[in-house]
């Protein structure tokens, strides 16, 4: 695996076809939009028309998965979380960059008017599975470019600079969702910074620490509101627990992946429509 | 309270003395450097050049806490994470962003002619206490400057949006450091993704989840080398533990604020000099 930008090509540079972009070491498949490794991480991603769940706000992409799709491209099956579609959720556990090309015929006006073009590195911020419109689970990822504000390029040395000695330094811009920090901490507050899935309460320098999760994710395509409702008071694994599908909660507030139920406080009024959705997105009733 | 940004007033903005940064409200005390609540957080610092502590590195600046000095400003006792210094402890732990000031008695190339000049908002990104030259312990803070990208000035609307509807969006800048992912997940792949201080593993979808924490920190001023020595496999919540003055390593790999020894594997070399820095910023052994 070749993970990060490829020395010499910048955001924007032009390919003719796929066999281009192969032989640039961009995209190093001539077929699947994933080029790699099941355990370990992919390097690169093609956006070029062949998901209808492919969509485009230019600095973020919901990127959708490999697979369950009959010859003319329409959706016959779930697709799951292995091979080349766990490749890529790898890299939003690892915090591995992927590089983003988009082609002529991805269905979006930031699509190339001919070829493919090269659009620099993207973090993968959160995947999921989700039944869509046309019946079938699919693997969904939130991309979010990332730029070097130095050269206004792609991230050029990231995971190939040498290690010894103090790491080098880079300015990252990312696209950013503001969220109320007040708000944050009332909700921590009204839970005595206990986790609400074990009751855990982390106890640091200075104080307690836990963190305020959001049930229906914040951002496109989910846009959840930045609401108590909508918010969870938790330790950090359980908080990684719930945004990566391993913990649900029913409406009766049973948990799912953690014996008992979600701890409750009373001024603390949660929309159980926000389990709802947050299921939803994993698939689950 | 009041966090963020001041409306109408933009990083760049000078003032004459404290009485008129008090009055514009972006730093509301007369005397100290700190203002802010002990279990709160703090909404804007002053850098006047009372400690020699500080260190200014324009985007990245270490802050000195506040106390402990006499009135010729010489540190003639130990400061604590109380009061102010625990204010500004909590900025870190509930991520609000800071007010910076620096003025022109602040000892720095950074600092203004004349006056004092507002510079926008900085994150807390690291606090620890840690035993300076003058033989005292030191409460310090690792502040990084934010900046709206669509805009070139701070953060303008950070926790004063109303929340109902999307959350809504920005581009933050930050001073980033390059790590190696690559060293990362090997490093977790050693230990099986099991926390090496609990020895808990998450499984999420689509396998394991665990973090690479470094022991002596990456970055200015202490300047950790990005390598497997200077790596742990944690959980979050014992990385939040570690990196907070909750969690050390004795040179035999016995914890304090864990039961136990640290969980080695033959193939992962530490080196206990890192453990010993951890160590010394918080002003053990």
């Amino acid at each position: 695996m070749a993970f990060g930008s490829i020395e010499g090509i910048s955001a924007g540079a032009q390919f003719e076809n796929r066999q281009a972009l192969y032989d640039a070491g961009v995209h190093r498949t001539l077929q699947a939009g994933i080029v790699g490794r099941q355990n370990v991480g992919a390097e690169s991603v093609v956006l070029s028309g062949g998901y209808v769940d492919d969509e485009d706000f230019e600095d973020v992409i919901v990127y959708t998965g490999d697979g369950g799709q009959d010859d003319k491209n329409q959706q016959v099956a779930d697709q799951v979380f292995e091979g080349k579609n766990r490749a890529l959720l790898r890299n939003h556990l690892e915090e591995i960059p992927v590089r983003v090309v988009r082609g002529a015929s991805h269905r979006s006006k930031y699509s190339p008017n001919a070829g493919y073009r090269y659009d620099g590195l993207f973090r993968v911020e959160r995947c999921w599975r989700e039944r869509r419109p046309h019946g079938y689970l699919v693997c969904r990822y939130r991309l979010i470019e990332i730029i070097d504000e130095d050269t206004g390029l792609p991230q050029s040395n990231e995971g190939q600079h040498s290690n010894e000695g103090p790491a080098p330094r880079t300015h990252g811009r990312y696209n950013r969702i503001v969220r109320d920090r007040d708000l944050a901490s009332r909700v921590k507050d009204w839970h005595g910074y206990h986790c609400q899935v074990c009751g855990i309460r982390l106890e640091v320098e200075g104080g307690f620490y836990a963190e305020a999760a959001h049930i229906r994710p914040l951002g496109r395509p989910h846009d959840g509101p930045d609401v108590a409702a909508n918010l969870l008071c938790l330790c950090p694994n359980h908080h990684v627990a719930f945004d990566n599908g391993a913990l649900f909660v029913a409406d009766d507030f049973r948990l799912e992946g953690w014996d008992g139920n979600l701890k409750s406080v009373p001024r603390h009024d949660i929309a159980i429509e926000h389990f709802r959705y947050h299921r939803s997105i994993w698939g689950r009733g």
